[in-house]
């Protein structure tokens, strides 16, 4: 396998980098994971947004070949070299803070970033969204700038393997009482007819798919409600699904031992999903067909 | 410099790792920072049970040559190594879960994890000390493990970085209207002829510098109360500190536009700095009579 760092294409087992490396000893970077359809990404643009903000809220300057155009270029080359010209795929891209010795405070000198990214193929879990998933309840102890799409992930780490240790696909996190969201994706709900999901504020990441549904629900009459949804209300609602760049729309069936409306996957988050897919276009419509 | 990663003792322009060693892709790892007094690892016994507590919690099963007397062996090599044996200096040490294919859940087979360790001269800021250090306010928006010493670090270096910017040594952190610790250190106070210091739980790391002066205290005859100190009583304390391994005590004599007590440093942060520096052995002891 093909992947970049820090201007060069090389091969995986040969990508290393300084254990003085910011990223390893702090945790001081961000990330990006976009989809890839056919060879493209989907909504691009508004992944190299959200990825700005992050590198803007972290005050870490890119290199010039690591914004907008050179990270479509990488982008492009490593989807050649790495056969994904066709089918389905996914981009991963970190960048952090750079090499420096160890202080807390930002180097004196700013180091040059380290940029790193690489594509994997990806087949959707079709079977299981059919089936419908089944998730369990944790707390959300993670920080309170979850806004920010930072390598911080260690909480997220231990909840999805937590969820996986229970026999559920994801850990969904509750704090002071209600849903935030998943241990990798957003959370939605239908309750009393309304489409629901957790605003978009410090204690959520605003996912790219969230904000492509609740636009495509929006479109379809359905109406949305960005407020989060009460643990207390679990019980209550008709649908419950998760979201996110690889998760599409993956129905929640049942949390814990509680059974989630019908116990099967939902006309919305069908029909979102259905929707959804068509958005990321034909080569991603064979795809859908192909597995029914 | 020669330090020591994943069995080899090797120069640090040398010491690369992975790219998707899970402490660069999600923070997935601890730490621990001993202070070195001519050669000897001060209160070596319990920074190695933090750190077992803290692989424990992440279920991280380190090599037998990075346990006990494994380590204390490492350390003794790169002491040895990199001249320290006489004067002060520090070891870093990180653990993370290893290289593997990234997924939010622990890999299925348990990779080896990733075993990093350096050491560095160290020579204590004694007249920063003298004149007593200032600080700044800052929101704790860290996650609610603050007990495990992680690599989830991008916080604190935030907080530092902010509190550099504004001039000021340390950030002294709000969580709820009460004092956590500071950015790398914990925070004591001296309130109505109490020593008070944030109680040992989830919010803050348990510094081994902050037990070991709270044990000196006892000792002293001196009253000691774990209790969060709240925001609102900082104009009311008579003294200020921050403590930890390379903080040692650092009398805060201004926080933000505030003096606190008389704006020098107090006689008990003064009295614990010199016992501390005693229990620290001879050779400290000479280190504070050659700086005065």
């Amino acid at each position: 396998m093909t992947v970049y760092l820090n201007t060069r294409f090389i091969k995986k087992s040969e990508a290393t980098i300084s254990i003085e490396d910011r990223g390893f000893i702090f945790g001081d970077g961000v990330y990006e994971v976009w989809r890839i359809v056919n060879g493209q990404l989907f909504e691009h643009a508004r992944h190299l947004a959200r990825l700005e903000r992050g590198l803007r809220e972290l005050r870490i300057t890119p290199p010039a070949e690591a914004t907008r155009d050179g990270l479509l270029a990488i982008a492009e080359r490593l989807i050649e070299d790495n056969d994904l010209c066709e089918g389905e795929g996914t981009l991963y891209l970190e960048i952090t803070r750079g090499v420096a010795p160890r202080t807390h405070h930002f180097p004196a000198t700013a180091p040059a970033p380290t940029v790193f990214a690489f594509v994997n193929r990806f087949v959707p879990p079709e079977e299981l969204r059919a089936r419908g998933a089944t998730a369990t309840m944790l707390p959300d102890v993670r920080w309170l700038r979850c806004d920010i799409k930072t390598i911080q992930l260690l909480p997220n780490v231990m909840a999805k393997q937590q969820a996986q240790e229970r026999g559920a696909v994801e850990a969904i996190l509750i704090r002071d009482g209600v849903v935030t969201e998943g241990s990798h994706s957003n959370v939605m709900a239908v309750l009393d007819g309304e489409l629901r999901t957790h605003e978009a504020n410090n204690l959520i990441l605003r996912g790219i798919t969230r904000d492509v549904l609740l636009e495509i629900a929006q479109a379809e009459g359905i109406a949305v409600r960005e407020e989060a949804i009460l643990e207390s209300d679990l019980g209550r609602v008709s649908e419950l699904f998760v979201t996110g760049t690889t998760t599409d729309v993956t129905p929640i069936i049942r949390v814990d031992d509680r059974q989630i409306g019908t116990g099967t996957p939902g006309p919305i988050a069908k029909r979102l999903y259905a929707l959804l897919r068509e958005r990321m276009g034909a080569g991603a419509r064979q795809a859908v067909s192909a597995t029914g």
